[in-house]
């Protein structure tokens, strides 16, 4: 995975076509990367595709770089389908959460509304999270971007697709099986009423290590566990 | 774990002693916390004690903020016994693996010092470190201070206390079972002759999720499986 990958979203990649990097991935590429012929880039689509891609040419064009490359080989990867409900932390700890949840292999996350969650995070924060999973996506080398999903209460979280695993402390420690949606509690921890609706609508109580953890490290840490698990 | 934590480092924690909060974890406790005559504080001493102390005074002395309280129940845990011997990342990342490693439950963090390193923490970044530690420490409820240890090489960790695993792509998922020291690789991955002298000494490869993690995520994810596996 030490390959340079590069993010092409509106490109349908397939063996023998050609394509050009350009504008700051190509800057970033050819000055940081120091990428050159013959070497390979890693080619993300975001939805599943990763190809290899043989650099044929770097050059400069009306001052820019370019970097042209015809794709080699293409692999495919099944869809993550796990979902992350969990409260949208301050700060950068927003960004580390969506970076940590692209590493381990989440499918998407989504902000949860909950009775002590305090912050939403607007359009102009969203479309930051975007870049921040395309980044990690290259980074890491997976095949789906990390998708930023619209904020939802317990309640629809809840009615969606299971089996459903909120981690809170007082489950027993997470015991493996498929699980499709993974609700992480505020801070203050989950509310009576809310662990009493959990159970009603049939989800699991997990809990996925010995101490209190902050919110973006028990996305992470039990988004984690689930996937290896199989999720 | 509502309450609120505060570090004693230097008390022998025993019921029925009385303590004072004073300085920047008094001011903050009163003036932040709002705590009260009444309420109980969460106690650490860092090696291994915690202790409820019920509140008896909320006071200005010679115009700091000083809180009194008495110890009411003092519990004794176990010392986490799991190494974790890893790159420090650079910048910000470090803070966050050390606050990571606390809260997932990891005994301490060593530096590994492989072919591939670039950052080796100074001293005042050590103290710095400890800082941290001891935050995360009162934030996440554990009774045991991350250890922030001496810098190691991959042979150094390598003849220490096991079984050893060695978090690595290529590794068969982690399957379970006691773990004293995990050694987390740089980024750029771990060098074949390294994998080699990791084999010949008896050390197992594990991996740990699909993906290539950045440092400070393989090491809280990594320490995280290892630790609800019973390291």
């Amino acid at each position: 995975m030490t390959r340079h990958g590069v993010y092409f979203p509106d490109v349908i990649l397939a063996v023998g076509e050609a394509l050009t990097v350009t504008g700051e991935e190509a800057h970033h590429a050819v000055r940081v990367k120091r990428v050159e012929v013959g070497d390979d880039l890693r080619v993300h689509d975001g939805r599943g595709a990763v190809a290899r891609a043989r650099i044929e040419e770097v050059a400069k064009a009306r001052g820019s770089w370019e970097v042209r490359a015809r794709i080699a080989e293409v692999t495919r990867a099944p869809e993550p389908r796990l979902t992350v409900f969990a409260a949208a932390p301050k700060g950068d700890r927003l960004d580390a959460m969506i970076d940590g949840l692209s590493q381990v292999g989440a499918g998407s996350w989504r902000p949860l509304l909950a009775a002590r969650i305090a912050v939403e995070p607007g359009g102009g924060r969203i479309a930051r999270l975007d870049r921040i999973a395309a980044e990690s996506m290259k980074q890491c080398g997976r095949a789906w971007l990390l998708r930023i999903g619209p904020p939802a209460t317990l309640d629809g979280a809840l009615a969606g697709p299971g089996p459903v695993v909120l981690a809170e402390a007082s489950g027993a420690p997470f015991a493996g099986g498929p699980v499709l949606a993974l609700l992480i509690g505020p801070e203050g921890g989950w509310e009576p009423a809310e662990l009493a609706r959990a159970r009603a609508a049939g989800a699991a109580l997990a809990s996925f290590g010995p101490h209190t953890m902050r919110t973006e490290t028990a996305a992470v840490v039990a988004a984690a566990a689930l996937v290896s698990a199989g999720a």
